[in-house]
């Protein structure tokens, strides 16, 4: 037997994304034999349990993966989120890296979180009932894009891609907000640290909010907060659930103060009996914004793996790697 | 008496728009004292009726006051469409001329255009009902601007303003047909002449109409035509309601093959009984693309007459004047 094959039958790389297409799953085995691995396609991370005990990579999502693969050395997560992975324990292995897809999802977000506020700015909801009854009524107020003052809240991939689509509608301003007040680069008029976000809600007509959730975000948006945003102003959240105390954002919606549209929540899912399902004001969807519905994601996610395990393979630092302590 | 206070008064203007604010009402009367006129407000063209019979200047819409205003010069309607005006023998003042508000609605039909393109694109529909029923479904396949074919029909202001807020989301092509082929600027790759439509259709992901009401558009996207464009792709009209022939388009969306959002239709408003109310893989919305619901479009109309006003007190030719023969 060949020394070399024998070799390169010993590191596997285990991928489990069902989205992946063929011609994608093609480029992913053509790199991993460059890189001295034979790689191993699941359909599902639980299908691919049995396979991770012998894993020296993974491309999939799931704790369970991380916990049965005594081998690993890295990590990497289809999806931008990590808090899974942070609790103490997940790791198997003692020298496993993580890495994230974060710079994956800013597109579909970013057109997700374009289309909700016009949807709310627009009555999309009351005219829509207009046309379920049938009726011909034209004259309810709209708002528009344009002259809103918009704060985006978190300037990562996410915020940018939504600045950079916000930018064409002719916003009075896009101000981005985080921890450092550091200018990423992109289309915001200023960047400022979050230190500043008290000062700058009560001027603001439309939050976007993109932020991880980490316990420094922890109710981030608390009721507070929430009461320094002028009365008709409009949240949209596509970061994570937990930086808005989701109960104090209830009662400002059904006091008829702000408006929300809101992809992610506390608990997910929203369970059946929540009064939070029926709440006015409110467009809720189902954490869609930035999945792998979209081919041009599953795209960019295969791009960044593939760019990342050419690094692996050279013994280079891997990109987007995760802080487990800090959960970003 | 004062003798010029005297020719004011014989000098009427005659505005009708309940949607013009107390500053935008000053701004008209201190523009029209300016210009020898005094100006008279009405809250709708009904109430406007008998002074129209003494108006030099209309700045309303609506045929009855034309045809009762005998002394009429100028008229100035708030919209763009201007079909009403067309039939002979509309305006009792030989010696009329009118003028429209094209240019003000680009802004409020181009937030609407991407808005209902989003929604077709990513399943709104589809997603809404799942909340409806408190399920929790997230992975519909979901489409994107991001490069779509898109195709302007009509490169006024609406086509340029879309295309300006769609180049932002990183379209494959952004295509304008007129009638010229000229290019008026703006964002469009390139311009084509309406003599290429045939050949571009085929190549279409999302056609975006927004042609006037003319014999010459009546009826353009014809079956035939719409046979060329391929599965899947998304008409959006929000030109004229004629311009598509809407019952072989409703063919076309019943057979799974086509998806539209219109808010123009070919009779409005749409009869109660017709099918199209429930005709699926379409967003129908009640003609509130482009109307005086959003602030700034009246801002926009305000000004526009304004400018217009200036000229006429100066004798110069009128801005947006209609060629009452063409239609536009």
């Amino acid at each position: 037997m060949n020394i070399s094959t024998q070799a390169t039958a010993d590191r596997k790389l285990v991928v489990a994304i069902r989205e992946l297409s063929a011609s994608q799953r093609e480029q992913i085995r053509a790199a991993a034999a460059a890189a001295g691995l034979s790689v191993h396609f699941f359909e599902s991370p639980q299908e691919a349990l049995p396979a991770a005990r012998e894993a020296e990579v993974i491309f999939a999502d799931g704790t369970a993966l991380a916990g049965a693969a005594p081998a690993l050395r890295w990590m990497c997560t289809p999806y931008a989120g990590v808090e899974p992975y942070t609790a103490p324990g997940v790791f198997a292995s003692p020298q496993a890296v993580l890495t994230n897809s974060s710079g994956a999802y800013g597109t579909t977000i970013a057109e997700h979180v374009i289309q909700v506020s016009l949807m709310m700015l627009r009555q999309n909801e009351a005219y829509q009932q207009v046309v379920k009854k049938r009726e011909w009524i034209r004259n309810l107020p709209v708002r528009s894009l344009k002259d809103s003052r918009i704060l985006l809240l978190g300037t990562g991939d996410i915020g940018q891609e939504c600045a950079e689509r916000l930018r064409a509608f002719g916003p009075a301003s896009l101000t981005g907000v985080n921890r450092s007040g550091r200018h990423p680069g992109g289309s915001f008029d200023r960047v400022l640290p979050l230190a500043d976000l008290d000062a700058l809600l009560p001027e603001t007509d439309l939050l976007i909010i993109s932020l991880p959730g980490t316990p420094e975000t922890y109710h981030l948006i608390n009721a507070e907060r929430q009461k320094k945003l002028p009365d008709e102003s409009l949240l949209v959240n596509v970061g994570r659930g937990s930086v808005i105390h989701q109960a104090a954002l209830e009662q400002e919606l059904r006091a008829g103060r702000l408006f929300a549209a809101l992809d992610v929540f506390e608990t997910e899912p929203i369970p059946e009996q929540a009064t939070l399902w029926d709440c006015p004001r409110l467009l809720i969807t189902t954490h869609i914004a930035g999945n792998m519905s979209l081919p041009y994601t599953v795209k960019r996610i295969t791009e960044l793996f593939l760019e990342n395990l050419d690094r692996y393979a050279q013994g280079l630092p891997l990109l987007r790697q995760i802080d487990l302590k800090k959960g970003y």
